[in-house]
């Protein structure tokens, strides 16, 4: 079978030429007689790998001197717990819901401390972002937390909330790297790498340094204290060695693509191609508000669960991998992350509109 | 270059053919389209890679029904954590010092509860096991802890402590897969994949049934919960697939070699032509007591710092890679780990009887 159009949530797809370059290093990186799986964390060899992917992403992100790039194991549950055990002073935290990666990432914090919901837009099944311009921030809170785009049900801040002067954290997992981020704007910003930048396993946490402090929850474990991690440059313990290699191809690839603001360009461009397409059909449609859509996972319904389904099965027969949308949300959903081509949402939409005519 | 001989102590050499394997199968897994970086954990692929690694593990170790086979994130310092936190009901815990990782363990266990120190090797610089037929266990103790081989100091259990009724953990990293473990005999016994299974960044846990409670200490994260890991066969959150893909890869190269008793064999014939070698020889000696030996990691000096220094600079040259002691040790150390050829120990040794005759 040749290579498919991968649509899903994450892990996704990565760009080929990445996979391609890791192919072909695989038993010997770059002359070292060695896999980069089989490297010592504390060679030099590695030394150059880990510097030059953090080089890259500050470069791609503009990180200003004063944060730090730090690469954690565990994925985005693992920040779930090592926010509040790190930030939590008062023992106060703001949340708002957007979906339910916030929601877990709530209900984790309050093993630490009181949880603020201070907005949801659980009543319309997440499918839109709340208004934040003048939210009842809790003078006691140590921070207000975001998930800045919610892969299941497609919404996306379009302004960060007004936070009142309060540290913001985001959780960037389905948008990280897919435009610039203004990272000064945050006290934390994180991101699981396996939905837009590499395989799954490691988030990568952009934190301010005046954040990095010692007297924290003394029941935090060591693997999710973010000092003890940025002491260490990321090597306190073994790291995950060969996922931060790939992170760092992907790095490579979208400086050579042209940046974080090029990349902004196709995936508007892409992102586009799909909307419009939705807003015109008379079979499928957008589950989200205009103000609120995502660049990056699409979900649409039919309206009908019998035609969603043979949908899926007939996209999947045709190269269209992973549209089946999320239980919650039901339908489909499209997730379009940087390593998705144009062609790829192109030949959709072609798909769907010879599906609907079809029909 | 060629491919090098890697002595590293972790992360450390893989079975070439697995790495071939991979290579080969990096942009179309079995037919997928995709690579095992970009699946879906969620999609019926992933799931047979997973559902077949734990197969495998459970025939290689013939693992008891009563047992449950977890693939977790975050290597060795996070069980330090887990343990505790999931363990510990009285508050009590024995551990037994036999070098750095113990030692580690033992400190990230006093967050949560009081630690005995119930033997130690410390006085000779962790260069033998303790005498563990007659221990001090606290009757309160919830279980007693060891690290079963010691990757810096070259040492291992040759018989496994009384621990007196006691539920024991071993932290098996280093030797993890290199012999059969009796696994009726612990509570939990796990490793870090880095240094005999695969790449770094999961940690596999094999824990008996009863050990998987509810009622733990509520500030336990959810990433590090023994029972929601097992109650969502290590699927709720997104797992680091593609290094349980390639631990999947060695565990079928582990069977095609002929399984544990013959990777035992195969190792004990190794480590007896180096620890042979090196207690015949002038120059150069080990550092342990013969009875505490490990079969995986092998220190050895020369008594002289700046020959020490000459030798591996040569050896780097050679061919001979990553040999340079733990700091702690000086000298030298050889990992040789099941991916490590005779023929890697038997070149190394002519290079060693090279350089003695030189000298």
């Amino acid at each position: 079978m040749s290579r498919v159009y991968n649509f899903s949530a994450g892990p996704a797809m990565l760009p080929e030429e990445v996979l391609k370059t890791a192919a072909a290093e695989m038993l010997d990186y770059h002359g070292s007689g060695q896999s980069v799986m089989e490297m010592s964390h504390r060679s030099a060899v590695f030394e150059g790998i880990i510097t030059q992917a953090e080089a890259d992403i500050r470069e791609l992100l503009s990180v200003p001197d004063n944060y730090k790039v730090l690469f954690m194991q565990g994925g985005g549950n693992q920040q779930f717990a090592a926010v509040p055990l790190n930030l939590m002073r008062n023992g106060v935290a703001d949340y708002i819901l957007t979906g339910q990666w916030a929601k877990k990432a709530a209900k984790e914090a309050e093993k630490y401390g009181k949880v603020n919901i201070i907005a949801s837009s659980a009543d319309k099944t997440f499918s839109y972002i709340p208004d934040c311009s003048d939210l009842p921030v809790d003078p006691m809170a140590d921070y207000v937390y975001i998930c800045e785009n919610n892969t299941i049900y497609g919404t996306k801040y379009h302004q960060l909330p007004d936070t009142k002067g309060k540290t913001l954290v985001a959780d960037v997992s389905s948008c990280f790297l897919s435009e610039k981020h203004d990272v000064e704007k945050y006290g934390i910003l994180w991101g699981g790498v396996q939905k837009n930048v590499g395989p799954a396993g490691c988030a990568i946490v952009i934190i301010r340094d005046d954040l990095l402090r010692e007297d924290i929850n003394p029941m935090t474990p060591v693997m999710m204290n973010y000092k003890v991690t940025a002491d260490n440059r990321s090597l306190y313990n073994t790291p995950p060695c060969y996922t931060i290699y790939i992170c760092g191809l992907v790095f490579q690839w979208l400086k050579k693509m042209g940046g974080l603001d090029e990349m902004k360009r196709r995936n508007e461009e892409k992102a586009a191609l799909l909307y419009n397409y939705l807003d015109s059909s008379a079979m499928f449609s957008s589950t989200v508000e205009p103000g609120s859509r995502s660049l990056m996972n699409v979900p649409f319904v039919t309206g009908n669960k019998d035609l969603d389904a043979e949908f899926i099965k007939k996209a999947t027969e045709s190269g269209f991998v992973n549209l089946k949308g999320h239980r919650t949300v039901g339908g489909m959903r499209a997730s379009i992350y940087n390593a998705m081509p144009m062609e790829g949402v192109k030949a959709l939409v072609e798909f769907m509109k010879d599906f609907e005519a079809a029909h």
